[in-house]
């Protein structure tokens, strides 16, 4: 299933107990009260509190097999206006929506310094500060390619790789936006805010362009900028073979 | 003042007793409370509950001469993150933000068939049937000029002329949406919402282009469409000499 959803008022994807304020939870909900059975809802990334989706994937095993505009319609029916299933596919047995991915696409949402806007203030980070996009750019290709991403992780695990590929970095500016984009096969926890956060305080010349391979030499998660916060943070979309 | 607000958790522009909840109101205690004495924020349109508005044009009457970046920051401080002083400059003693007015420009977004987008929800009228834009367009036109507009309007005065003039109404399609801006010297109550579900039951075939200038000539709110919802609504600007 494709989903989409706004962040806003939920604790982030992942299930809670005795939390019904997440978007997996809520999902959850809405398909085992239809189905009269519980069913668990496989999403592809974990995207935390406050976080949008304009297209999440997850993958659920029915016992039986339903017609998928009935499905959609059903669903779309019971959840929340803010969280909508955009399509419903079959897919084979062994199809998971984590394992199966081959990269993600994120997108980071900057609003620039005097352009104050009411009707983005959920989702942008609005900059008081102005940017040098060039010097940002500079930074972002340092980026790509296979590294160690352990210094732009929090709670980074000591049994699991943090090593990921970046496959790309466009840093794109609109009438009033600015728009980072990452495109790579996996994402550590708070890797897309902190990566945004260092590139921020490059472009606002806080930091040097070049601080970037050294913080990846380094993997010390206090040498990298803030977090970016999460309303300007979207999941674009899932990659698949 | 120039002022920016999100309407949906608002009962419209005009202040009422004994509540807060809408715009007039909210702005009016912040600055009572700023300036120490009872201080009237006039509006140039009164938007209904729900409406947004991306840059609406208020007058104030102040006791002494504040610095505007003073008072637009300190505006912007009490005030919600939905509703937002966008400028602030010193008028002429005899400036009226209404009567000075003349004209305005307002805009409906329709979100089109097959577009869910959640993040357009508060904004938008999602259409559930196709709609033809060159129906819309056609019946538009026969609505610029000056024409009494007392068929497209709720609670028409029997005693306030409802003759306006309609400058021009442009129809434009983007990836996901439809928009309709409205630019005339005034509107009734209402009257771009009916005005815009006319045309949306025109551009579905529901009735005819041609269904315009009997309703004009009828002056029949019954003969019209129905009103559009108040989210698709924005006050785009208010125009001055």
């Amino acid at each position: 299933m494709k989903i989409q959803y706004d962040g806003t008022r939920y604790k982030g994807w992942q299930r809670q107990k005795g939390s019904t304020d997440t978007i997996q939870g809520r999902v959850e909900a809405v398909l085992s009260r239809t189905m009269g059975y519980p069913v668990e809802f496989v999403g592809a990334g974990r995207t935390d509190a406050g976080v949008h989706a304009y297209e999440q994937v997850a993958n659920v095993h029915l016992n039986e097999s339903y017609e998928t505009g009935w499905l959609q319609s059903k669903m779309n029916e019971y959840l929340p206006e803010d969280i909508r299933i955009m399509e419903v596919k079959e897919a084979g047995e062994r199809f998971h929506s984590r394992l199966n991915a081959i990269g993600k696409v994120y997108e980071y949402r900057l609003l620039k310094r005097d352009c104050q806007d009411v009707f983005h203030r959920r989702y942008a980070w609005h900059m008081d500060k102005e940017l040098d996009v060039e010097k940002m750019k500079l930074a972002a290709e340092q980026l790509i390619g296979q590294h160690d991403f352990k210094g732009f992780c929090t709670k980074a695990s000591k049994k699991k790789s943090t090593v990921r590929r970046m496959d790309a970095i466009e840093i794109r500016e609109e009438e009033k936006d600015i728009f980072i984009r990452f495109t790579g096969n996996g994402f550590l926890y708070n890797m897309v805010r902190i990566l945004t956060g260092t590139l921020v305080e490059i472009g606002t010349g806080e930091r040097e362009a070049d601080s970037i391979p050294e913080i990846l030499l380094s993997g010390d998660r206090q040498q990298a900028g803030q977090t970016a916060p999460a309303q300007g943070l979207m999941l674009r979309k899932v990659l698949y073979d």
